[in-house]
């Protein structure tokens, strides 16, 4: 099988053609870019020399070769290759928003300020976070070539974080906060004055605090969440940071509880957490694993072990490690993954694994780098 | 004046050395260590090699030889020092806990797992925040010399990011929710597997989520903020984590607003900030700016600077940047400091200068190094 | 196939549970640890959960469950386990000194301050650098299990890029100068104040300069390279520093040509490299990457690329650039390993699967991460 | 005094600006940009928020208003400014290479690219590496306005570390080797892809081996050097490294020693340093330490204290340690400066303070920074 990649050259392009190399049912790579067509991915990325030798050919070279392909463009110029794709028969897996909002246009638009090319094309896509939508994902797929929206990178450890508490109805319907820490390959490849190394090393500092475009999609899948239970979805707010770090994000959930969920605590003052309170922990995070245990890529942590970017460092699982306030009644969910793996290139592979019908872990199968 | 420094080969005492170098009040250092007794600082730390030169002697010889004195160790042991300080008519400025929580023994011990040695010592100590309570130090200081409990380094960045929404009744009074990630000297100088760099650097990781002894801390400043205004203190929540860089603390600090202080928003889908959401931000923000017009350590960044731990490096500086979420109905404050100066000597230094009615910037009127 | 890991806990071990964890040939692992006997490597590193778990165990029963065994342990400690390996028909991967200066005890004496317990051990062992060894080991392996002295990180960059120069003829006999960078993996996991991360982060620095313990290894290498052109081997002179980076060894290798193998300068003044010098570096690294053409993991960049400890993270990959001073009078081989790789667990299974008569690129097949 | 920095906006011309605001002889500084002129600052820097408040103005305005003007500007385009200066009776220091070279424009032109616009201005111009040429700059600044050609970074590391074996006549005159680690602020504050945050961080590099724009300026300090005790100036080989950090030049310096200044070494195997090595060594480093005792930036380390760059951050020290290869017979010095200081901006001021007859240590009189 022949694994097509536009945008090969960026930084989650680059990630793709590293883990599509190591995949058994992936036979040959063809690597597109426009800015640096006619050049060749091995001297973009010398880490490749000896392993990938590859020329960057046209876009439409790789949706005329590919059996499968993967864009990591920017936000909206994508869907005419996907709409090519969908004629010749071929899966379009967007690393870009284009297909992240279904059929709502409308949010697209407010955030990405832009309409849809093909609005069409959403009957025959769908948003590729297995964990919330391996079913619909499975369903689409056997009806014929689908388009996935590969989610964002933020939006997929702050899902992971909540979609327990939520779909068990463990939330009180408060707002939910989000505070995340990316590390700087988010910024992707090009060189700009945020991400050179004296302006971002050794300094930690937020960025479009209430502004950012992962805010609606991350609102979006906690309406789907809680429609699962059947409550109302909460309010969202979402406050990344960049940590000076090369990869991982690191999202700590704040999620009220019910007021049942909560553990009793009939002190006034200010004191560490009880017994009860620590019972409650250990309670939600024996229902988070419960939840997991069939996910490959999820790992509920062990008691006192915590979520860390540093352990799922070049892999594709997301850690979740969970903690509650002194009092009881907040969880406090830490989830960690690789912002260039579970967050963008390796859920892309894992999607195409589970489109193609292949084993969902095949490509991924490996164990976190220890530093 | 002889400074004196018991603790001085520990990071906080070693960052007190450095600044009180610079002093133009401070004549001379005496510097006690317990661990290193006979040894001398500039063989301790070789950055002070050519500048500083001066042994390490026993705690009880520094406080015989010095016109004030700092203590920067663990908690628990420094209260004989203070005593002793205050029978030779001599301030006592303390780095540790034991002075922070005034006459509530009760929630020292809860937290700190012992109780006071010398309780009648409170009658004498002020907690050293001083755009909290410079009026007390200053009155209990005209009185005779003090204790000052120097204040924990995340209680800093927190408190002051959000003492004028407390003070000035812009708070809902539901939770608060403050989000901090300290670079790695906040560990202090022993080594530790936490702190080794292999399994923190390129990492970002949470630690003490709900069980970290600041957030009493915290929540009895946000008790004598909401005083002020005459409102009831909101409750707490207080995650901090650990970030890959050496100095400086980012909080990341959730106010609920007032009904009447949110910005109209009349959407029910999720939309990017409205302009009344941007004019209400501005407005909060000149509040900020008001309440802390007179304060030489608080700078309240124009509208579009971000707050980072970065441009504050190396000064006794706090920077607040002030945002709101996408609605417009939570304020999130963004506050930065140095943990090793505004977060502890720094702070200590500004302290004294207070106690001794010296200009309070002196010292401590530097640039922020710039990487 | 069962590999054991004697000292499995430590960075070495436990990346070589990481590499034996994808190897097609090892069925079993047999985890090892002194210290940490009766614990679970998961536990130790939780990267591992969900893909290793493995209790650790006596290294006595590491021996007797093994097929092979590897030994990450500190020099002077492993020779009994070699001797048991071999009694039960079993091959010995050394990852220490013990058996890396076969029968020159004295040699090992005088740097390591401690003789050979077993000195007839060294009729079974062989130096496990493939690239100088190679031929020697696969006789020696022929002939029944053995032992290899897996070489050390600096020794494995140092001598990768003075092989050629030196068994082609290339180097006059005078001082060659190494000048080594390492990231603090290097260092291993006990916390020790030099790798404290606040006292190594943002900062490089030499150590045990003249007197590091990788110098007679290195000699002994250039030795034996010497001897395959018929020539004297140069002196060495060696100085390694610590940069603040978790892996990677940069070696710069300085060795002067021969005065037929300069260029020809006909400069007095100090002047850029003239086309001469340019030609002759192209021509000297032309014959370096014949030198190596059938090397699995010794890649000879092409012109323009620079050697970077960045590009062959996480790899078994040595990489190498060929410079030349100004004048052209003296070549600079810059080579960068992983340390951790190629410099320790990588080379040790590269080992193996000669031992073994595996493919030799068996389990260390991987593409170099990008970040 | 009004000093007036052209280039103010760049990485050396804000550490001029963050000098200059300390330093007591400077009532008023007049900042000049070309590319951000109308601009200010402090916006550029938020770091000097509510401590410098400064409009960017056109470097001709700067020129007329300022008593001394420092230049941090690219090479070849500072000439006119110089000149301008020198007609207004105003001295002019420049930190480019255009005044490095003195009257030798031969050498700037095959190296730089382009010849002098101003030749004849090289007659009250002089090279500003005040450990080597303070009675230069003192006498041609006894005469009237100077022109200060301040010295580049790597070459007043270099250059410190062989001036005494030099000067006394300790080096054999074979080639010395210079081995240099810097900080990623050396590359400037445009961002580039070498200097992007994932392209650097956690990776080493070498970068124009054999070709950097250095080896000149260092060649020639050389030979002055050499001149003192009349031997022929030895060749120079010089390799820059790009290492993961802000700040920051480390040297390693190979000085060949003369035979009788050699170690008694009858030792044919390689064998750790002897007790004659051991000595050799401290009794060069006391030669080291009387050459520099009355230099008030150089910092000759006790035994067994190795430079650091971390030890000098944010200072104007030079801090040097004496090493010797195993057999004593080269000397190993190494190194430390912080590059946008002593190697920069703080020599800059050094040379200020020299020409305008202040104290040469105002403004400069700094503890290092601890972390």
């Amino acid at each position: 099988m022949v694994a097509g990649i536009i945008g090969a050259a960026g930084y989650a392009g680059a990630e793709l053609v590293r883990l599509l190399n190591g995949h058994k049912k992936v036979d040959a790579l063809c690597l597109g870019s426009v800015s640096l067509e006619g050049g060749r991915i091995e001297n973009v990325y010398p880490n490749f020399l000896g392993k990938v030798s590859c020329p960057l050919v046209k876009p439409e070279e790789v949706v005329k070769a590919s059996d499968v392909v993967f864009a990591a463009l920017p936000h909206g110029v994508g869907e005419a290759f996907a709409k090519a794709c969908l004629e010749k028969n071929v899966s379009f897996i967007d690393l870009s928003a284009d297909f992240r909002f279904d059929e709502d246009e409308e949010t697209f638009k407010a955030w990405y300020g832009k309409g849809y090319v093909h609005p069409e094309l959403r009957k025959h896509s769908v948003y590729g976070l297995p964990e919330l939508n391996r079913e619909q994902i499975k369903t689409l797929s056997a009806a014929g070539p689908v388009i996935i929206g590969n989610p964002g990178c933020y939006p997929t450890g702050a899902s992971l974080g909540m979609l327990p508490a939520l779909a068990m109805g463990l939330a009180s319907g408060e707002t939910i906060i989000v505070d995340s820490a990316s590390g700087i390959t988010g910024g992707g490849r090009e060189p700009q004055r945020s991400f050179h190394f004296p302006e971002c090393s050794d300094s930690i500092s937020p960025y479009k605090v209430g502004a950012h475009r992962h805010i609606p999609e991350i609102s979006r899948n906690m309406q789907k969440m809680a429609v699962i239970f059947g409550g109302p979805a909460p309010k969202l707010i979402f406050t990344p940071h960049l940590a000076p770090m090369n990869r991982g994000i690191l999202s700590t959930v704040y999620i009220p509880l019910k007021k049942e969920s909560q553990a009793q605590s009939a002190q006034s003052a200010v004191r560490p957490p009880s017994k009860e309170t620590e019972e409650k922990t250990e309670e939600v995070r024996g229902l988070y694993a419960e939840y997991y245990k069939e996910e490959p890529f999820v790992r509920v942590l062990p008691q006192g072990v915590m979520a860390s970017t540093g352990r799922v460092r070049q892999s594709n699982y997301c850690d979740i490690s969970i903690n509650m306030d002194q009092e009881g009644s907040t969880l406090i969910v830490i989830t960690a993954i690789d912002n260039m793996v579970k967050g963008a290139a390796g859920q892309a592979v894992q999607n195409m694994n589970i489109v193609m019908k292949f084993d969902e872990t095949e490509g991924l199968d490996t164990v976190p780098a220890l530093f």
